[in-house]
């Protein structure tokens, strides 16, 4: 049974994908036809060629720059910096912020050794420098990593000549104050605004 | 975004996996290195010529016929009934049944289309003619159509001269009566033993 455990083996390295998951796809696809396999193969195949970063912001296209940067409907006076390509579309899913976005590509992570040279800061300095930029709002995430980020930046960006912003962190809407965290509570306490 | 959408939606169509996952699994693949999303793409393409039904028993295989039926250390008198290929599988893990194994590839399921006759079942009655086998044992899921498959089975074998047995239903170890549902908990009496 070498090739079913090792595809399952494959399967069960990717994120959110357990053991149990991995089984659970691997039969699946021995079960459906062979046509369903072949596909997924070849997207995953041509995916890398297809796809790369946007010149300007950094988050995935397979134009030269993505629909974001070359909208001519968009704020080019708000830039939106986010740690991972991904985040692009999380917030675009929601439809509330109509400017441009500025991706990282990770975190300050000193335990995994990234610093700030490994992030797209020289980049985001060039962009800013351009004049056009008003308001940079800090989307990294509620975390140490991100916290620390979004610090770093805020002090590179200080003689820069543009508003900084963090986004809110607190109680999640439909959330309950007694199953909240300390950290989120003690933090919605902190950013408490008035009413 | 379309090679990336594309991915997305393939991949949110195997089971377990959600639009979530699947964009999640589909960013790991974009951030990972090109081989490892050749090595997945070339395990898919080729499990379905590697991998095939065991003549015998109808799990999978690679080769002829399965480890289990294969191997001389295997009490032959025992078979043991199953839906699917992976519940031989999953009962191999515990390591309590030392008998063979025989896989319908499927239930009885009128709305579904899927009669007897798609089932395993002359392939079956052939192997229990052979004279070799005493017990056979119903280890269909305790659902609606496994208990109709085994009932139906269980007919079907009356006068083949083996033990017909099924698999205990009842209250899962570790669990609480308190939260057992009904159907579960009257079939825990029915299906009670002496102490």
């Amino acid at each position: 049974m070498n090739a079913l455990d090792d595809m399952i083996e494959s399967l069960s390295r990717l994120p959110g994908v357990g053991k149990k998951s991995a089984s659970r796809i691997a039969h699946y696809l021995l079960k459906s036809d062979r046509s369903v396999c072949e596909r997924l193969a070849h997207d995953m195949t041509t995916m890398h060629d297809r796809i790369h970063p946007c010149k300007i912001c950094g988050s995935y296209t397979e134009d030269e720059t993505c629909p974001v940067c070359a909208s001519p409907g968009r704020d080019r006076t708000l830039l939106c910096i986010v740690e991972q390509p991904q985040d692009v579309q999380t917030i675009e899913a929601v439809h509330e912020f109509n400017g441009l976005f500025h991706v990282l590509g990770g975190v300050i992570a000193p335990l995994e050794g990234i610093g700030p040279d490994q992030l797209r800061l020289s980049e985001l300095i060039a962009r800013i420098q351009e004049g056009e930029i008003r308001e940079v709002i800090l989307a990294t995430n509620p975390t140490v990593e991100g916290d620390t980020t979004a610090l770093y930046i805020q002090r590179i960006l200080k003689n820069l000549n543009v508003c900084v912003t963090r986004l809110a962190s607190g109680l999640p809407v439909g959330g309950d104050l007694e199953y909240a965290d300390r950290l989120t509570l003690a933090r919605s306490f902190r950013g408490r605004c008035s009413f």
